[in-house]
């Protein structure tokens, strides 16, 4: 199946370019092409390879004639990595007007060459046989070469990817996610599916989306009743009467005596007449539209007998994993039904949540600023051509945020100190427009104020009031404040959000009927705590976030494939 | 924040375990235990850390007085490995009776030792101090000692990881997930987050659950419209009569050149009074209930403005990412509302959906086949003691089974082949169910007979006829078939189904009118065909069926930690 043609025959071996850069597999290993990050991302960018023949495939980027249409230019990029590969085509292997065209894509065998002195790129490739052309009409094409706006390029969600900054994102946001399983595994955590599917409800952290097939149920029943109406009334009343009359025949065998057969066959057809009634009466109470009980939706006909939800937490789930298999993860899509238009809200966002058990928020505090730094260095190892890309582009010092961010011990200040910070910043005359009080939920705008401002550093803020954080965070000794932390970094503020989890049975039923919640659906919750209680701690990570921060774009909805909000769930 | 007493001063260097067993990270790092793990797997079985001290916490999997009660010995486990710990507790640690239920948590200090000759056990833990205990009630504990069904604990997810088989498949699962990223990331595709929430329907994949917020909107319209009842029809026409008021009053003024002060204020009123009633008309409109219109659900008013879904496959979402990144990768939960009781259905499961451009049916083929083989090798490699348990209590043969596939080649025939061999089989006196002839879809029966009877190897069944496959195949030259190829292996059938995507545009949208479906909703797919098109394939593997086919388990409920399937969504 292979192209009959078939590879060049002086293939470089995979292994060899393997050598040439430590951090990644270079050769396309389920195609006969390479990567074009296999030649221009090594040590000497390519040209140790001049003379080798290699097949490539990509979408050009830019494409030009030249010479009085001699040859083409084009710039091919394949995803593998931001730089393009230069590729030189002559007249006489295709019609070069087809290639030059932004987007087109192709597929070409060729010779690896020294480029000309003085040129930009350390290698190029000469084309000797165009193996595939994917054309574009540049008249229709929606993603011409000029320089596209973020925000339009969200009405092409399909096509983005093939921008530079869309690719450099999708890798960026590649790395993190193998950064995350990495840091776990390497650390002894089991990745754990929470369900997306709930019918527990993570304390109010949110509006939730429903889940239902009642819609679909009342559709296709409304069909059903058209193609084949309900019985009428008299249909009814005419099986009555022949169950009646059924009736009466066994009734009448039976006084008289008649044969066993007799009344067995009578029987047989008395039954057989209440069935049919009984279907009848069935079908006549199908009522067209989402089924009611009692002046409500009847969730007992949906799907799962009951109401159900789209998870807005995996953590109460994973809990019950902790405290039996000690250390674990969820990394998993959320969901949040807030009618938010701001940049930092979606409908649907990744979650990175891990809880240990045997640890309080110290150790807590420990493994939310090492799995953070651990990501800033993988980046850094990892996606340093792309971190310049965005460095260029879009934030100057996202590549210094990162080394200080790796580098740099986190400060903590407990709660009680950071509003005495934010208290004497006021005094000093800095304007906030929420007020600064002990008691307060912290606003971004003072996280920000203590992690850019005053500290400088990333700083993770502990002990909050009570009053302002959920029930099963633990209390402390002082009764006022909770053993929850907060993880606040430069550009997005309120990166990680944890706890300690309230381990003593009385004090957390106690707190849940504080905090005026029904016992009942946190029942298998409290078995936690009835049944070998363990001390144990977690936290939770907006993947999206930390994506911003390293990145420095301000706009959730570009740093996610597929965004959902408000109004908007294209594909 | 750590215990007061602090950890025991002559702790083992991290490293040093580490080096005792290559493929895991055995201390806790983020707490002051060790794991069990860290302990007893080791090639000594730990026999080496005799005379150590370490603090350890657990499950108390067993535990007995002994010695006229002078000595607790318990058998504890804290879900790092299948093997527990013998803790041998003294009477003046603690209440022996509070630590011996099973299900009981403690932390304690103690001293490794060497347990007498002929114990099964290489080391065991002389407590030195009780630092923790979770105390379990037998009497009200659901898990007894005894064994209990896997149907029993499906009514517990929230306690079953306790027990020996789901905590050992919690750890299959896991080293299942992270071979999964750790095969792609080493091939270059990059991991794609595709969207859960879709409007888009991966052509008939299965019954779709709809995901709304028009209940809870028709509910907060319900308690509002009873706080605050709407306008009567008398408010309304009280309104219109200012209205008409003050519009005269305006006319008046501007006939009586009255000036430009009056006329500008008497302007507002009338602005004020036209506003006040399109509120009240406005209000007036509200109905309790789903909104309606024109007899139908007005979707308009859901919250992405339009009817939503769960996905049943990323694959046409990661599509679009192949065609600009070249390989990539999803790897999360899908969604089927079917009503299926079966043992290998649910609502909620996770699905592997590798994409690759430049790739035909033969490179798909390969990465099948190495993709599968890398996981039984992982597991052979890195949960051995997990399996052996697995093939101890449920399937003697799973070891064998991972070790044949991850050896032997694949065997790969043709969809023609694969029926020609079947219906030698019924000539030859073997029944099937369901009919044997050229253009059927094959029966789970037909897969295992392939797999387990006739070749005894994993099987590639590849060019299937086109009528029995989805529209985005690639139709082979024959016209007949498309490039579609299954992985069938024993124990499970069907593993992987996969295909060359069909990538030329007029084959593909002449495909899509042959099957009834609408071009409308495949505009953006087509346009991945129109713009730069490329070769490319993909398959999608199940992963509770990998697991499945690993374990040798028989339920699908078992090997997903909250299983959803119709009636049941617990927590």
């Amino acid at each position: 199946m292979a192209d009959p043609s078939g590879p060049p025959t002086d293939q470089l071996a995979a292994t060899s370019l393997n050598d040439a850069s430590s951090s990644h597999v270079l050769k396309a290993e389920f195609s006969d092409r390479f990567t074009i990050r296999s030649i221009i991302s090594r040590p000497d960018g390519g040209s140790g390879l001049a003379g080798q023949k290699v097949r490539v495939g990509g979408w050009v980027k830019t494409g030009r004639k030249a010479d009085k249409d001699a040859f083409a230019f084009l710039e091919l990029n394949d995803g593998s990595c931001p730089g393009n590969l230069q590729v030189i085509v002559e007249a006489s292997l295709g019609d070069l007007g087809q290639l030059v065209p932004t987007g087109t894509c192709i597929v070409v065998d060729g010779e690896l060459k020294l480029p000309p002195a003085g040129a930009k790129q350390k290698v190029e490739l000469r084309a000797e046989k165009v193996l595939h052309v994917g054309p574009v009409d540049p008249a229709k094409y929606p993603l011409p070469k000029m320089r596209l706006t973020l925000e339009f390029l969200r009405d092409y969600v399909h096509l983005r990817p093939r921008t530079n900054t869309i690719s450099a994102i999708a890798r960026i946001r590649n790395a993190l996610a193998y950064a995350t399983h990495t840091f776990f595994q390497k650390h002894g955590f089991l990745y754990v599916h929470t369900p997306i599917i709930t019918t527990s409800d993570c304390e109010g952290a949110g509006e939730m989306f429903q889940v239902t097939t009642l819609f679909s149920e009342a559709e296709k029943l409304e069909k059903e009743l058209l193609e084949n109406p309900p019985p009428s009334e008299a249909d009814i009343e005419a099986a009555r009467a022949l169950v009646k009359e059924k009736g009466d025949v066994v009734s009448q065998l039976k006084s008289s005596k008649a044969s066993k057969q007799e009344i067995s066959a009578s029987v047989d057809e008395l039954k057989k007449a209440k069935e049919s009634l009984s279907k009848l009466e069935e079908r006549s109470k199908l009522r067209p539209g989402i089924p009611q009980k009692d002046g409500k939706t009847d969730y007992t006909r949906d799907f799962f007998a009951r109401q159900a939800f789209l998870t807005v937490s995996g953590q109460l789930q994973v809990e019950s994993f902790a405290c039996s298999l000690s250390s674990v993860y969820t990394f998993g899509p959320t969901f949040r039904a807030e009618h938010s238009h701001t940049t930092r809200h979606l409908a649907e966002f990744w979650m990175v949540e891990p809880e240990f058990a045997f640890a309080d928020l110290e150790d807590n505090m420990n493994c939310a600023e090492a799995y953070v730094k651990f990501m800033c260095q993988w980046l850094l190892d990892n996606c340093i051509d792309d971190m310049e890309f965005m460095a260029d582009k879009f934030d100057k010092g996202c590549i210094d945020r990162l080394k200080m961010v790796a580098s740099t011990p986190f400060v903590r200040l407990s709660y009680t100190e950071a509003v005495e910070i934010l208290e004497d910043a006021v005094k000093n005359g800095k304007k906030f427009d929420n007020e600064v009080k002990w008691g307060i939920d912290l606003a971004s705008e003072h996280e920000r104020y203590l992690t850019e401002v005053k500290v400088q550093k990333p700083v993770i803020v502990y002990n909050y009031p009570k009053e302002i954080k959920a029930f099963y965070m633990r209390l402390n000794d002082d009764s006022k404040t909770v053993a929850a932390m907060d993880v606040l970094v430069p550009k997005v503020g309120e990166l990680v959000g944890g706890s300690q989890r309230e381990e003593r049975y009385d004090v957390i039923q106690k707190r849940i009927k504080e905090m005026g919640l029904p016992l009942e659906p946190y029942e298998w919750y409290l078995d936690l705590r009835r049944y070998g209680t363990v001390k144990h701690s977690g936290f939770g990570l907006g993947f999206e976030r930390m994506i911003l921060f390293a990145t420095g774009l301000d706009n959730i909805r570009d740093v996610i494939p597929f965004p959902r909000y408000p109004g908007r769930a294209d594909l």
